[in-house]
Formats: C-alpha cells, structure tokens, sequence
C-alpha cells in the first residue's frame, strides 16, 4: 500500500541521516521556552510596558521577584539540556547532577548581572531618543524600535554566552534576528549608548567590539574577510573593532579582525572597508560616477 | 539571601532609571491590540481574502458593520492611552472626558477614510500584478505579497498620523517592517500605483513624498542626508521626492529632503543619489570596474 | 447615522474594485493550514528538533505515519482550493471530484519526494557546519539558523511548483520570506550542500538555477535585468545560473537569464555583475575609492 | 515488538465493533462548533452580558446581523453533517445539494424564531426574579443561574427539534446537563414563566409538557413510569403533562404519559406521583414516620 | 430581504425586552475574571498542587505576593463593575471615584483574611481524610474532591458576601456549583472540619448556619420551607441550623429558619426534617415499606 | 506596609499547614496531562467521532500508533510522579529508576488492556441504545450520553486501579464526576452491558460488582451503610454486590458490602434497601402515602 511505502522511505532515510534526527536522543531544547525568557526579561527590563495591568511601586518587589524566579526555572533546565546536546569532553564527563549544579550556579550569576543589562538599555533608549529626529518619545522607542529589541536581545544572549552557555544565545539572537532582521551574534561586546536605526540586513559578528556612543544603520555588516577557512577560523578574531563615537551609515561593510574603525570616524553609506581607519575621519565613497542617460536618448 | 539581592538589585535600578519604566503610571498602550486593529483592517479592505467562511453579499453589510465597530471600540480607548503616554502640551491641559472625545472625533475621521484606502489599496495591487512576471494571480498577490501588506498598513498607519495620533501609526509600521522588512514612516505620503517588490530592507523616511505609478525594489533607501543633528531636525523636511513612473532598482539609495527623482525616471541598482535628477532619466551606476582574478593566479 | 454612512461607503466599494474581494466566492486558500503544513514537514525532515516529547525508534513509524496522514489530508483540500482560485483554462473544465482526484495524484506524487528532501537536506546541514566557522554543532545549525528554515520551506515548495501547483508554493515561501529575509521564489532550481549565511535580504528569482556546493550571504541578489515587461517576460528565464562552487558575498547582485557564473568562482562583496563570469574565477569590486577626510577639516 | 501488538490489537477489534467507529465514514458532526451556536446565541438573547464590549444601540443591527450570519453559517453546515449521520430513509434518497437546500430552509426557520425566544426567556428571567428571594437582581440571574442557562439551552434545541433536527438538539441540552445538572430533553415543551432553582438532579423527558408559570425545584423527576419497552416505546406519549402555575419541590418524581398535574397545585418534596393529581391541590408527602433514637440508647 | 427581517425583528425585541439587555449599558462584570480570582485563590491556598512548578521556599514570598497583587488587581476592577450593575440606593449616590476607593478598602480587607481560610481549608482537608475509608491521602483530597473544591469556593465568597460585595460572590459560587453539582448559597456560614461526600445534588440555602465537624452527603437539601412569599421573604431567615458534630446522610432534606439540628445527631438517608431535633439523635426514616414482588406473579 | 503584611500572614500559614502545601516538595501531578490522557484514550475507543479529520482504513494504524505512543508517554511521566506523591513503604525503598521501570511496566500492561475496554464499551453503547427509547441511533449515544462518557472513563481508571497506581484513577473519574454528576469509583466492578440514564447523582462505591446488564437511573446509590469508621473502613466490602439483569430506578440507595441485589430484580425510584434482595424480585416502595389537600381548605 503506498502510505507504508511513504513512511518506509522517510524512516529509512533517518537511518542514513541520523546527524540530523533526535530518535532515541532526549533532553531536547525547547525554543518555545527559551523565547519565554526573553519575553519575561523584556518585562523586568522595561518594567510597565509589556505588562497590561498597572505595576505599582509598592507591588514591585514581588512582580519582579516572582518573574526573576520563572526566568531563573526556564532558564536552569534549558540549560542543562543545552549542556547535554553540545559536545564538549568536559561535559561528557558530568553526570546529570553535576551538570544541574552548573546550571545553577550559571543561572545565578546570569541573574545578578540583570541590574547591569538595565543600566545599559537605559542608555541605548537614550541614545536612540537623542539620535533620530523622527523619535518622538522614550515610549515610542521602547514600543516600537527594533534596533532597540535587538539590541535588549544581544545584551542577554551575552551575557549568557560570557558564561559558556551552549546553543541558547544563538537561539535567543536568531529569534531577534527573526523578528527584526538584525543579526547580532552574542559573542559580539557592545558598549553603552548603542543606537541601531531602521536596523533589517545588518549583521555584526561574533569577534565584534563595538565602543560606546556608536550608531549603526540599516544594511550594515561588520563581517569577517574571507570565510574560506571554515571550522578552522573558529575561535580567532575575525569581525572588526569599532570605537567610541563612530557613526556607520547604511550598506557600509567592515571587515576583518584586524580593522580597527578609530573613535569618532563617520563611513559613509556603502563604504566597504577591510582596513583600519583613524579617528576623527570622515569614510566617503569617492562618488561611484552615475550615467544620467536621458530617456530620450535610449 | 542570593534572590533577595537580585530582586532589590532590579528594583533599585528602577529609580535611577526611571525613564525606562512605567511603574506607577497606568493607561499603557496595548501592542496587541493595535495589532488587532490591523488585522480587523485588512479583513475589510480585502474582504474574504482573510476570513475562512464565505462572504455573502447578502450579510456583507453585517459583515463589515460588525467589525468597524470593533476597529472603533479598539482605536477609541488605544488613542486615549496614546494621548496619556505623549508629552504634548495641548494633551496635558485636557481630563479623560476631553481626551475621549477628541479620540471620538479623531477614530470616525479615520473610518470615513476606509474607502479611500480600499481605492488606493485596488491600485497597488494592480500595479503589483502588472509590475511583476512571476505574480500569476491578484490572488497570489493579495495573499502572499510582503510588499502588498507593507503598503496596506501604511495606508491605514498614514491615515492616522495625518490625525495626529501619537505613537500608534509607528507601532502599526514596526509591526508591518518586523513581518516584511520594508520600513515605511508613517509619515511618509504615498500615490496610487505604488509597488514594491521583494522588499526586504526597504527604509522610506517621514517626510518622504511618492507619487503615483512608483515601483521600487528591495534593499531601497529614500532617507535622510545625515543625523547630525538628532532631535533638532524633527519637524524639517529630511526625505526625498520621488515623481511619477519612477522605478527605483534594488540597493538604491536616494538621500536628502530637496532631492527629487523627476518623473519617469529609472534609478538602477546600488545608485547613491543626493541630488536631485531630472524627468525620464536613466540613472546607472558607472560600472564600478570588476576585478577578475583567475584562480590559478590567486 | 454615521456609522452607516460609514458602512455603505466601504460596501460600496466592494463592487467597484471587486478584483480585490472574494464576496460571493468560496473554497478560499487557508494560510494557517499551510503553515501547518510546513510544520509538519518541519518534524518528519527534522525528526525530534521541534518535538517535545523524545522519539523513540520504536514508535518512530507510527509518529511519521500519523505526521504524513495529516500533512495529506490538509495538502489536499488547500490544492483543490488553489485550483478554484487561479484561472487556469484546463482547470475550469474539471468539477469537483475531478480536481479532488487530481489533488489527491499530486498529493502522492510529493509524499514520495520527502525522503529526496530530507537527503538534500542533510547535505544543506552539513554545509553549512563545514562553512560557517561560528557554527558549534549540527543542534544549533538546525534549531536556530534562518538560511536552514529557508532552504528546507524552498525545497518543499520547489516540489509543488514542479508539481503545478498553484499559489501554495509561493505561500509557503513567503512565510519563509517573513521569518528570514530570505526571498527564495518556490521556482528557483537548487542543488546540494547549499548554504545561505545570515541571509536577510537575500533575493532568488524564479529561473535561477544553481549547483552544488554554493555558499551565498546576506543581501546578495539572484534577480532580473528589467522589468519593464511585467506580465509579457512570464515564463521566459530572467535570472541567473550559478555553478557549483561558487561563493557569492554579501551585497552582490547577479541579474540576468543568460549569466551564467562559472563553476568555482567566487563573487565578491557588493559585486554587480549582468554578464557571465567564466570557472575559477575571484570577482573583486575595484575599490571604489573612498575618501579619508579629516574631521578637522570638515 | 510490543507496540505493534498494542496497535494491531486495537485496530482487529475496529473491525469487530464497527457499530462505535467513523473509520472510512466522513462528514462528521463537531460537538465544539455545536456548542459555539450555542455561545453566540446567548450574546444575542442576551445582548451585553457576554460581551466584554459594551454594545451601543448605533452599532446593534450589525452586531446581531453578523452573529446571526455566523450561526447560520454554522448551524447549516452542522444540519448537513447530522442529515448524513441518521439513518433516516427519506434522507437517504437525497443527493448532497438537496440535503445543504434542506437545511438551508431549516436554518432559516430557526432563525425567525429568534424573537420568540427572547419573548418567552424574558417571562423565565421574570419568574427567576420573582421567585425567589435569594435574587438580588436580574444582572445575577443571567450571569449566574443554571436554571436560566438550561431553559435557555432548551428553548433553543426544542426548536431544531420541532424542525426534525437530528442529533444536534440532544448534543446542546446534553452540554446545558454537563454544565448545570439539569437534563431537559429537547422535546419537550414548555410555557412561558418557567422557573428552575438550584436545579442539579433534575430531569425532563422528551414527550413532557409544561404549561406557564411552573416553578421546579432541584432534584425533579419528569419522567417515564417504565423503560422496560426500551426502543418499542419510542414516539408514545411517555412523560407527564403540567399545567399553568404548578410548584414542584425539591426530589419530586411525576412519572407516566397519562399523569396530569392540574393547574395551581403544589407537589411536596420527595413526592412519588404516577397518577394525575387535580387543579389546586397540595400534595405532601404524609411524613414517612422518623424514629428518633437517643444516641444513649444506641 | 431574509437575513434584514431577522435582524429587524430581534432588534425590536430588544427594545421591548429591556430587562434582559445590556445595550448602551457599560462596565460590565467579567464572568471569566472572576473565575480567574478563583484559580489564583486556589493556587494560594493550596501552594504547589496547582502549579507544574515546584515552588521553593526561598521564592515563596514573591510567588504569594505577585498572585495577590493580581487578585488585587482584578477583584478591584470587577467590585467597581459590580456596584455599578446592583441597583443599590447608597450606591447611587457615588461618583466612580468613591466607588474605587469602597472597593480598595474591601479588597484590603478580604485580602488579610486569607489567612483564615487557609486556617480553615487545613481542617477541612483533615475532616475530609478522616471521614472518608476512600481517601488515599491529602494528596488525592485536594487534587481530586469536588466538596473541597466547593468549600474551598463558598469560604472565598463568603467573606466577599460579608463585606456586602453584590454579585460576585455568587456567581463564584455557581461556577463550583456547575463543576460539582455543589450549591453553597455565599450566605451560609460553615464552621470548620466541613466534609462533603460525593456531593452532586447538595443545596445548602442563604441563611444556613453549620457548626464544625459536619458532614454531608450527596442530595442533601438545607433549604427553605416554602418560597411562596417570593421576594417578599428576602432577608428573613429561611434555613435550618446545623449544630457540631452533625452527619446528614444522602438524600436528607432538613428545611426552615426555625429548625435545629442539635450537636452530635445522625441524620438517616432520605429523612425530610422541617422541626428541630434535639442533641445526639439518630433520626431514622422508618422503613417506608417496601413490597417485594416475585416476577412469577407479575 | 499593608501588601507585605498579607504576604507574611500567609507564608506564615503555610508552615502552621504544611500538610496542604507542596512547597519544596516537587515531582507533581498534573491533572491537565491526565485529562488529556482520558481525551486521547476517547480517540482510540470510539475512533472517529472526536476527530475532526475522516480516519480512513489505510491510516488507521498510524493514527491509533501514534496516539498509543503519547498516552503511554504522558501516563508513564505522570505514574511516576503519582508514586512519588503517595506515601507507600514499599515504594519509598525505590530509587527513581526503579520506579520508571515499575512505570514502564504497568504502562504496557495497561496499553495491553485497550482491546478489553473497546469490547466492553461496545456493549455499555449497545445496551443504552436497547435500554433507552428517546435514543435515536448509536451516534447520538457516544456524542452526547453522560452516561457513556462516565462508563467510559471508569472502565480506564479501573484498569489502572487494578494495576495500583495512585491518585490518577481516582482524578480520572473525578473528571467525569465533574462533567457528567456521575460518581463511580475506580474501585468498582462493572460487567458488561452497563447502561446509566440520565445519570446526574449516581454514587457508585469503591467495593460495589456490579453484573451484565444492569440498568441505573439518576440519583442512585451504591454505597456503605456508615463512615463512621473512617480511616479503619478502609480495604473492608463496604459497598453492594448487584447481579446480572437488575434495573435500579431514580432515587434508589442500595447500602452495605453483605447486600447483594439478585439476579433479575428491578429496584423502584426512592427505595432504600440495606438488605439483600431475592432474584427476580420487583421492590417497590409501597407507596408512603400522599395527602392531597385542596388549596381550597389551605
């Protein structure tokens, strides 16, 4: 009958594929969860605005203590079955207790870094407001901007990824990515007052360090040089630095681990650097000469 | 105890950043409802389309009265807290009675103009199936078309700015550029016949102005010459004028608020523009010369 | 009263842009069933990644029975609908049972390619490890990387477009679209080990062909010359072929039917190439010079 | 393998007991959808109660209109469905278009009958307030009576069931019986100013009676004298008739097609009546005597 | 046309049936907010057996705090509502304001006797253990008992009766009363160690006063002796006394404001009881005979 | 502060009352997941009706293996869990493998018992459809009968109480108790041909064999002539043995673990034996005697 037949070919086909099935493998990550962390630290890192009831001052404690402890419970198991899904030798050695307490004492330097991730979206709300004439307040940003979602996301998924956390920073920045098109790796170090406008297309690497004061825009990608290399590149620096008070505008590519944009340097629209440049420079693309063919004419 | 010091941590940056906050203030506008509105918008503007019963033209009426009133009842009390949630002097002398009244006034404004976007929406659809080979169907265009929905709401989200309402024409954009990539201002005023295809990356600024029979393609910029200058600019005219019958090719950037795209014209890919160019011109970009390393060589 | 005015307005337009409604017309397209069917596909392509529960091989038989029982029933009644939908000539003669007989041939027809797609699959998910030095583990290719998504929903619709399916392929891939920036059209014909890097703002016309072994990045274009056209290029090949081996960096454009790049080359960043590009080549922008000016002088 | 046993074990006895499967049979009632007629029917019997949107009279009409254009959409279908689950040989010799043309004139006559419902629960919310003085106003009695609820329910039902609905009548008194203990089969027929308290326990068979102002207590048996007939019986007049202003307390069986309460009698508790009881009587139960037995002497 | 006479003719009705309607009529209850109360209730209450958490005692604080902050917060909302809807003279006179700030003070005040009602629901757990050989453990009582559940529901609403709260405390209670047949009128005052067995069919009226360590049974009617007076007995005492230490067996009916069942005493299944009894008695029905009939001479 | 005194009150109870409270304590049951096992059971038992899809021959196996797979998943996971609730010595000796494995086996036998539970329901269908003449066809029966629902799901639950699991027999008959006023314990034996009617009221005790082709009406019970043992009861044949054939009318209390109903014997609405009876015996309450009191002497 041909239904068997279809099934028959589909399980076979595992057999030969197994690298990318689960059967008979458990403790699988759920991304659902993990996309609940973020949405339940959203609500603590802008407490009020994605909340429908009122948070009142003399509630707060426990809203934001009853909140911490789901986080702290979500986060805790995913993470132990990310330990088990990657396939690092010193993991391998832990037992299923071990790893637990690992979890734990990650989750909990995680959860004391939250006040920080505060202090530093407070300064990227900041920024936004102060650079983009059509902002027309702090609640529109915080509602709206996606720079500033991807950004909230990046913060997180660093600080998790300073902690050794397998497979879920990706997860949580790809989920970013997904919803803004701003693709930030959380290996990338970004400092405070970072403003990303109208965002979709731009990607920052995972051995990027990004300065304070810096603004990027739409289409931006601070890249590697060449990634012919593969596997073999893993671990070295490949993304550029960017310093403090440096201004990217948009379709501008930065690239390689040893490009150093200097602080308060400005690049132009579409500038496509793979070397350092010093501060205080203004990068312009030497006008790419355009034909005005009249119409006529054609 | 280790959660006490996390809760009072967060807690305490509360205070020290209380412009990220909402604690204590209430009326927050809804994202979810705004949202709502959309969807509600799009089920009459493209009757059927978005709805698993059958439509009869004996219930249409029904139909259509049912759900303005439930685009009313949401808009009402969403522009009330939007009015809460703005700075604006005017605002703040009015009570709550005042307040929803002007949003009375304000939403059947916005109703009496559904029509008009029905019309306009009938010409981007057209322009969509006649602009674009591969589209077999205005079907397949209504259903499928990121550049369709994008236009869809910004006609509603263009609709509302012009009735000054705060905040909620930028969420209903950013939610349109988070499902589709195409960032269109609410601000900015677009004619009949206006198609984009693929879309992805597309940023149109506030004080941009389109005319009518205007095609343009993914990766598209019509922005402001520089940020300089931040919230100091907001009010001035930073976006360009782009004719009638122009087509603006993907990764073009056209930049700057007296730069205008005369009528006819044809802007090919990648061009960086920040002047004005005159009526039924070919604008291309002067080859910029490829290099063609054989690999032998390399 | 207002509201009526307000009702018969919009009613009214119906019947003049009638194109846009589907009032009086039935067996309408369901989205959310053929999100549903992507879905479902996700979990017999990708056994136990988007499961809760652990696959156990002894059941794994009966899970991907019941998984492919689903997927056909909801396939089948969302192709007959798409048959009423599009105005094919040869269509319009059938009845009901007649397109329901059809569906169901097709049906069968694409049920027997999932073990092809799953085949191809694996060789997208090991490309990608192999090409990507930020990748840790096959896990996180597949839970969280958007070129993966949109590789695996083009190669189920790629089956259906083959198949004559009308406006579920592109559905699908517009979903896709929404979720990665990755424009893939369900026509585009795609070999093995394809790998997609970051992807958003990646366009990939209808007639593209392309080999084995390709690594594409973020906003690369596979598109047409013109469009001036519109319906009358239907079906003519408007876009390019890409050999195997061949790596195209971000930004680039290759537009056209008759180019062709040849078999190992590789096409630099921000590259704008409409004529064909021979074997083992390495395509550079010729720096399109940049001016460094000193903000001193500025 | 032990599953396969499982498996094969169950599917052998489908085949066994074909009389309690749908295998191979379609076109399946939905006890879900079933139950939404019933939910949208009460936000239109009682407009505003169910409703979180306050309803103005402005927008009524199309508020009613487009939940009836719903229950019409729903209930014909279901009809449709329930034609083709009995086995009545009249139905049988119909074709699919005459069966949806049957119901389309059945739902149509149900739909007039909307008024008369509102008429007659408007005198059964009356004799709730009336009745009894644990109401403290007619806003509790519809949020919160079961016996308004099931009235409700049986008022609708008996309607499909004088229009020769199979099934679905029994599936809604059947939900109302789940949700409140009350069983009132939707045959029966009952007058104006019916009042049901507490209500649990209570049962009302097919062929009973009910004339107006009749007041029933929880535990209530309307029933038949003997079931040893079972299918024989079917269509005899085998429940009592009650005429106008009779009182029913609490545990009180009145059984048998012939019995008759006459008008303006009072029937006690724990009653046990099997023969007609004329106009105004009062009939107690004569005490069944108590032994009182001091716990001392136990 | 059809469909325009049906609307017509329930739109008419609406204006002659005011009563049932709530059209131009805001602020309404919410049934389902109210029931949400419940389940926030019942998680406190019984911390731990209702959430697929585990709760730790390091967070309990925060976890009690964040459900009564919501229970605040929706209890608030919906007494406004509910002063609104009763037609209280006193109430009339408020203006919104003092309608909110009546209803803090009485959220307040039901919030501290929370405590209580644990106190309580602790006995009554232990009664129902000790009363019943089926009991497993405490476990099995709370997470299974519908007599702890509608205890558990009448002891929430009783306070909230007690604090003169309209509306809202029965409809809590017909909520546990359509999920287990339990009719607790919120009046009744119930002493501690309450066991209810098996519970479908109990009726216990408004004015009903039950000592401690009662238990009762299925059917069992603590009830009115006549409710012919309607309305006109609101307020009256109508229901019987139940001393400590009383067990009502199934079946039992005890009506009247005047009667007393005095400590200790044993009532027999079925006995209906409209006069005291004294201390320590077992009342007995006295063997309504029974005729047992040989089916030989049937 | 007022908030965080009733959050002390409470915590502070918590630990008066930790017999109530699963704080620290983990490993919970979960009712949802053990309804959800009752509603998957009901897709395999009466396979079809509760599916909204047509279950064809072809599939039937993968749907009924697939379905097989989930309940043996959750009802694995949720046995263990009730292992660890109960307060068995046997079990506390087990290490959480041991009881995974004890879980595992118990699971299959219970899997293995499915076929069993198809015959016996296909006579309880049976028998009502004979028993019952207000029935129209089977399909009305298994859609809407409480009577079928509540068999169905006790002859599930007994089969786990035969295999000893705790707690979740006993959730699963509270279910139905709930749903449909009908409480039999999972304790009870019940033979084939099992008809309730009506059903609201029915106890049926944890020691009660019942025969084939027994009938019971609403309001009867099954149970133990006193509790006042308590705890010490437990394990004793506290509840009544009926034979094959017996019908027991409305009302009816059968008591006691020495009373058995013989063969054939129809109980009459009301009586109350707590004596055996013959076979083929009618018990009928000789009539306790009524006074007819004309209203006009009242």
């Amino acid at each position: 009958m041909d239904i068997d037949n279809v099934v028959t070919g589909i399980v076979n086909s595992y057999e030969k594929y197994e690298g990318i099935t689960k059967i008979d493998r458990g403790a699988l990550i759920n991304k659902n969860e993990i996309i609940k962390v973020i949405d339940l630290m959203q609500k603590i890192l802008f407490p009020g605005f994605f909340e429908q009831k009122k948070l009142k001052s003399e509630y707060i404690k426990y809203y934001v203590g009853d909140i911490c402890e789901s986080i702290k419970y979500i986060l805790n198991s995913q993470i132990v079955k990310a330990y088990r899904c990657c396939n690092d030798i010193d993991m391998e050695k832990m037992n299923h207790e071990q790893m637990q307490q690992k979890a734990d004492v990650i989750t909990d330097k995680f959860m004391n870094k939250i006040p920080d991730i505060i202090e530093y979206l407070n300064t990227d709300v900041q920024a936004a407001y102060e650079g983009d004439p059509a902002a027309y307040s702090l609640d529109e940003i915080i509602f709206s901007y996606p720079g500033v979602y991807a950004i909230m996301v990046s913060r997180i998924a660093h600080q998790l990824y300073l902690l050794n956390v397998p497979l879920i920073p990706r997860i949580m920045t790809e989920h970013a990515h997904s919803k803004t098109g701003i693709d930030i790796h959380p290996g990338a170090s970004i400092g405070k007052y970072f403003f990303i406008d109208h965002g979709t297309g731009i990607v920052i690497g995972e051995t990027t360090i990004i300065g304070e004061h810096v603004k990027i825009y739409q289409g931006v990608t601070l890249g590697g040089l060449s990634t012919r290399g593969g596997q073999a590149l893993k671990g070295t620096k490949r993304h550029p630095n960017i310093e403090d008070y440096v201004t990217i505008y948009s379709g501008a590519s930065i690239l390689g681990g040893d490009t150093t944009v200097g602080k308060g340097t400005v690049v132009g629209g579409n500038a496509f650097i793979t070397e350092s440049v010093s501060e205080n420079t203004k990068v312009v693309v030497k006008n790419p000469k355009l034909d005005y063919i009249s119409s006529d004419k054609e």
